[in-house]
């Protein structure tokens, strides 16, 4: 018999999901180029093209069998190396080789991390808004996510909610700074703050909580922000991260879980990752892909534009008296609705080919998602619906 | 706390890999041409040019935002429509894209399949001589994997064994044809067999009971052998494929599921697919080995030489009377060690830096594996010293 859990979620389709495939058929109909679709976070820029000549230089002078050969268990020596320096180089943590372990994406990174540091019946702790495909992330391994209410007034953390919410069962708080979907990074205070809970919590249980920090953001920061490097302030943290912003490679499925060299039985968790592998069908990520990013991983596909569409947004949504918060990074901002309802507000926008994501979805009513990553002239065109959207629809607001 | 299950693990090594690790620390010594290392089943052979040639062109053509970005989340549509056209032509069988589910190789295949047709507390039946590697692949998932022990007769089923171990709780049965280790091919006879009990035995427990065919060595095929195609026999079939062998890209991580169009609830299970992608954190294959694979997929790599290895390393294992059954497939050749312990066999057959694997692993002890994808001259020359460690060894054999 057909596995009942997985049936039902065909159910439940996904708000973006859903937005996107409205905003790739009304292309069809009006020209792709009038629809201002704020829907997904694909990134907008292509891949810098040290990437390209890499993976060409690969297939026309490796061996193909050398090449297009198995990973060890524990991936390419070359690719962890090379991430080990960089992280160390850039964050002066002593990471070494046997704390990387090469992963398909953020996504696999998550999987394996998740299934090391939880068992059934554990608790995770994540902060709203939240990415919600944390959902079947990680209630899809026997452990519970639980959300912490938002802390609306900056999107940092709520930490009188967090406190009440902690107890024994949690094994893990996993964080997401750069945020999805509100843009805030977490500022040193709060992770600082974060980190001694967490010191004191796993003291007076008996256990150590592990810091889970999801971080394929990380490079896209905009000017003059409080950007702290989570791993620096607890030990027991471990990075899940994807190339697939930084350098515009989501298809490619590359990324790694780096255990923080300090972190309670740390080379134990990595060598774990690679039992976990076996149960859950990975093998490591594409050879030839760990080999090319091995070689590219200190650039990053022009992120400047990202920068300049929040600008462009959020100078305009101020001008409209949204209720805003400026991002620190990513291709994210995430306004208060004009109206309590944010779907009712979202679906009234897309009468104006406007596509943006209700708020609901991430665990926090009322407010809207619009993902930045695509052409700054386009940027331009949408602003001036927005304005005429807000005004026609919303005409009479104090 | 981190999960001991996986802790565990880290006791059981491999014994494959450990053989491999002797292998690569004695070629270290006395240079690699002078080991005969028959441990792993790594294909000997370069993937076709055209998949090279396939791929650069892709990076120097393709907007690399759409190379690059992700798939959808049941896979790019070329991929799925060139492997459902290929598997229609070949086999009769009116396959089309929503009966296809891109995964990372044969491993994401079976991870995917698995979780969509068993639940915790089922079982899943295999056949001895099974790779071993089903152990965590289904023990992982909370269904339990039971062996039926082998007909070492022929090995092909062992039908007596199997009805007997049928019960309400097995949901799937787990086939894999060309055999690792054993090299067989079921033969017509046998897979028909198979179907008529599973038609029958599904009827009686009120359940379907899903046929997993994992067909990594389904190219890999030696003349005049019988090689029926599994899914044309039993409706209710899951094909788990890669391209691993076919194309020698192990490392590339490219396979599929393939859902029998007329199995129970056909679409529905790819679909479920998508859904626990996103618990076990694949999201597909990398795209650009999709699109490169999809233009490739009906050619294979040279692989002519794992059949003259064969035939080589059989004549010669006839000629010192080794009992022995001729492998139809694949590039492993499954023999009668010359005492009973096929452990200790091995171990002394390591003096002559010949590297077997024994068998215990396998699910039949008193056998040895040795997998032939190596350079023919080097299997010549291991021949020699084949017979002079018999000889040597085993002076007194009858």
């Amino acid at each position: 018999m057909i596995a009942q859990q997985y049936k039902e979620m065909l159910n439940g389709k996904s708000v973006i999901r859903q937005l996107s495939e409205f905003a790739t058929k009304r292309g069809q109909e009006i020209g792709y180029e009038n629809v201002f679709d704020y829907s997904l976070g694909n990134p907008s820029v292509p891949c810098p093209q040290e990437f390209t000549d890499a993976m060409i230089r690969l297939l026309q002078t490796k061996n193909p069998n050398e090449l297009h050969g198995y990973s060890p268990s524990l991936g390419l020596p070359a690719f962890k190396e090379a991430v080990a320096k960089s992280l160390e180089k850039r964050f002066q943590i002593p990471y070494q080789q046997e704390h990387i372990y090469p992963t398909t994406g953020a996504a696999g990174a998550l999987a394996h991390a998740l299934r090391a540091i939880t068992v059934a019946g554990d608790e995770v702790l994540t902060f709203a808004p939240f990415f919600p495909e944390y959902n079947p992330y990680i209630n899809l391994t026997g452990a519970t996510l639980k959300v912490v209410p938002a802390n609306t007034s900056d999107f940092q953390i709520n930490f009188q909610a967090f406190e009440e919410m902690l107890n024994k069962k949690v094994m893990a708080v996993l964080i997401n700074t750069p945020n999805n979907p509100s843009g805030m990074v977490y500022s040193t205070a709060t992770i600082k703050k974060l980190a001694s809970i967490l010191v004191e919590k796993s003291a007076e249980y008996g256990h150590s909580i592990y810091l889970l920090s999801d971080e394929p953001y990380r490079e896209i920061l905009f000017t003059g922000v409080d950007s702290p490097c989570v791993s620096r302030y607890y030990d027991n943290t471990l990075v899940c991260y994807s190339f697939s912003k930084s350098l515009s490679l989501p298809g490619e499925r590359i990324g790694y879980v780096a255990v923080n060299p300090n972190c309670t039985d740390a080379a134990t968790i990595v060598n774990m990752c690679g039992q976990i592998s076996r149960g859950i069908g990975h093998n490591c990520p594409p050879s030839i892909i760990q080999l090319a990013a091995a070689e590219v991983l200190d650039l990053t596909s022009d992120l400047t534009v990202y920068e300049t569409n929040m600008n462009l947004i959020y100078d305009t949504l101020v001008e409209l008296r949204f209720d805003v918060i400026k991002p620190g990074g990513t291709f994210y901002i995430f306004p208060k609705a004009l109206e309590e309802d944010a779907n009712l507000f979202c679906e009234k926008a897309k009468k104006y080919d406007l596509i943006l994501v209700p708020s609901d979805s991430f665990g926090v009513p009322g407010y809207f998602r619009m993902a930045y990553c695509i052409d700054t002239e386009k940027v331009k065109r949408s602003l001036n619906v927005l304005k005429k959207f807000v005004e026609t629809e919303y005409p009479d607001r104090k």
